[in-house]
């Protein structure tokens, strides 16, 4: 990698400083309009033109600037999770701290340390070459870390303005074995519980011969969900799954296999199914699931309490691949209970919900965003089809239409969402360096 | 019946008053000691000779006293359960307090209400009759209310001096409609945890798709235990269930259908197997049951957390009938998760456990009994073979091979283990006369 000049560095460093010094906590409705103005004036010392967007909650900002006939869109968000357990941080978390090459502080990664790294290649950028040969836009929320819940319907009302040819998602960065990494997707996400209600109050267990016990029709609709292996025995649960192209097949084939440390690291003998290599990457990012959050009813305390529980629930979380939709999900969750005389079983929908999105391995954009990898971190860069995990992808790849990449400045060890969040400064110079890089690439330069 | 003398309901007041004050609460090894003395006092102002048998945990009081060829023997207990929660009593718990008819007090029915109702009726048959013609003996434990972890060995070892040809058990009272009530057997009991562990702790749920849920795991075996009416389905769990006799069948089927009426108050629409009358009543009474007492694993919060447990338990007990043994069930129970590849679920044996009981319908003593009943309170007896409840029955019918018969002074509203435990005098003395009756029936007079 070429090195940054120093004024990007310094600025980088500067930015993130004052950013991370915001308390936006949208869980907690901190600083939220602060920091959105905060960001606003960032995005305007760069040049650009920026609207803050009021949503029925926090505003999304919207900047814009450059200029051509193609569009590049960032997507980034200004909120962070609570700081809390305090007592566990080693400095302030909303003081950006250098310890041991790190900077630490909440955001430092997720997502005010990715926001800069933006910025700060814009900066680079435009002063090695003067003007930027194509539109770039932002779209920065401030309420990712409480589900996006007025994203979806902020893309669909301003499709027109958000147009774009690529996307940047949010977060990112090396593996394990610090590899860059670039992905193309995400799973959506289904949240819902499953509650029975046997009788008025608890009973003595004595009457278990002859009353109807809720945790064990919980237990009998949960193991007719799916099999042993994790499969999903619901009714055309997987009619609408895509197939994995050629090219998605091959790139999933080529994600070097952690599944035996991560088994170690998680202290699991052996996978579902006992897969690994390529059959565990397909498992885990191109298969849907239906996963038990918790179960809680009855006695759960020390020794014995001989109670006939009342009523019990269970969590569940649904994770969906392109192109199953959630509400076609939900239908068939209640149709199975249904069908399997589970009438007694309640299904109350989650407040949560994303749906599947996974972006074409074939468009330019994700080969130039491959290639930039490969040319700033001087090797050869994992490529994922899509991430196992959930986010709000699916109105920037499907209402917009455009191909997302995430790239990002975290490692494994970044501690996101804990006590010490921090990012290693080489990768966020790294981080600065390859969304430049990408700028160039998607530029022709 | 006969009104009671005033001295023996002068005597039975004061003797309560004097027993509920101390409290010997079990599961706090309080004043266990001091009880224990002035239940000896008590039996020995009686004309008994008491001896007090140590066990490795609470003494067991002997006393024994009468003469002739046959034996009468009394299980009771001087242990009660704790007050707590002390606010919800009305007057103190360690003071036998008068309101409207009733006696309040913890103890007061369960069990020291129905320890004085034999003592008042031994003082009184003694009163009118001069001697006992038979031999009367006593064995009260201290450690009842935690469990008798230390009675089955306690009359293993005093299975001579024990030795009796009647037993008189230590609760029983009338029903709802004020009818009296003889049962002659309880069910067994079984405990146990079943624990399943799947991760070294817990996961981001989008691992789901490959790492195994402990809670579906613990799902999928609750579910292979029994079917949708509480039919278990363990191999070989039924073999050894005693079928009912014809006197039994008979019996059963005489119990008044109560079943409508605890639906209403228990808030369930239906019974398992829509069952009513006389087979709600052989369902309850004469079938085993595997119960689920609770399930605990994972997320239980407000709102949703995305996690993938690394752990889960249930806690369950199983309802034995004659002749099925505990160590055997629990023997047939690991075979069955074996069998049924259930490798990964732990199954923990729980502190408690009581074999099932059931005496002979036929056997002289329990006719006596329902004789006595019908007398005193002057109208037909509900006779149930067994109660669907366990307890510490098994030695006596089993061990000493003598009939038992529940008879008491409690009737449902008493409270028994709750704040304001309490009794109606009217039952009160009832219950002693009742006692007082079956003697002269056991002595012929």
């Amino acid at each position: 990698m070429r090195p940054l000049p120093l004024s990007v560095t310094n600025y980088a460093h500067e930015t993130l400083r004052h950013l991370v010094a915001l308390p936006s906590v949208s869980a907690e409705g901190r600083a939220l309009g602060e920091t959105a103005d905060a960001v606003r004036v960032l995005l305007e010392e760069l040049g650009l033109k920026v609207e803050l967007h009021p949503t029925a909650g926090a505003p999304v900002i919207y900047a814009e600037g450059g200029e051509g006939d193609k569009t590049l869109l960032f997507y980034n968000h200004y909120d962070v999770q609570p700081a809390d357990p305090l007592e566990l941080w080693h400095s302030d978390p909303f003081t950006l701290t250098e310890r041991e090459g790190k900077l630490y502080g909440r955001g430092a990664s997720d997502d005010k340390g990715e926001l800069t790294s933006r910025l700060a290649a814009l900066k680079w950028f435009q002063q090695e070459h003067g003007r930027i040969p194509f539109k770039v836009k932002f779209c920065i929320e401030g309420e990712e870390e409480v589900g996006s819940p007025h994203l979806e319907h902020y893309v669909e009302e301003h499709q027109d303005l958000l147009k774009a040819d690529a996307v940047i998602w949010e977060a990112g960065g090396v593996d394990i074995a610090d590899r860059p990494q670039v992905y193309c997707g995400l799973k959506g996400i289904v949240g819902l519980e499953l509650r029975v209600k046997t009788a008025g109050y608890d009973l003595h267990s004595s009457y278990g011969a002859v009353v109807q016990n809720p945790l064990y029709r919980l237990s009998r609709a949960i193991a007719s969900l799916r099999d042993d292996e994790g499969k999903v025995l619901v009714k055309g649960f997987s009619d609408k799954v895509r197939a994995l192209t050629e090219l998605e097949e091959e790139t999933l084939g080529r994600i070097p296999d952690e599944s035996p440390q991560l088994g170690k690291t998680f202290g699991v003998d052996k996978f579902m199914g006992g897969v690994s290599g390529k059959a565990f990457y397909q498992k885990l990012l191109a298969q849907p699931c239906i996963n038990i959050n918790g179960i809680h009813g009855g006695y759960g305390g020390p020794g014995s309490k001989t109670v006939l529980p009342a009523e019990a629930f269970a969590k569940l979380d649904i994770r969906l691949v392109p192109d199953q939709e959630p509400q076609e999900i939900l239908e068939l969750m209640r149709a199975h209970l249904k069908e399997h005389g589970f009438d007694d079983v309640e299904l109350v929908v989650a407040k949560f919900g994303e749906r599947p999105a996974r972006s074409s391995l074939a468009s330019p954009w994700v080969q130039q965003a491959i290639e930039a990898c490969r040319e700033v971190y001087d090797q050869e860069p994992v490529v994922w089809p899509n991430f196992a995990g959930s986010g709000p992808m699916h109105p920037f790849t499907n209402v917009l239409g455009a191909p997302v990449v995430g790239l990002g400045v975290g490692y494994p060890g970044s501690k996101i969402h804990s006590p010490d969040e921090h990012i290693r400064i080489q990768d966020f110079e790294l981080g600065i360096a390859v969304v430049k890089r990408a700028m160039e690439k998607f530029a022709g330069l």
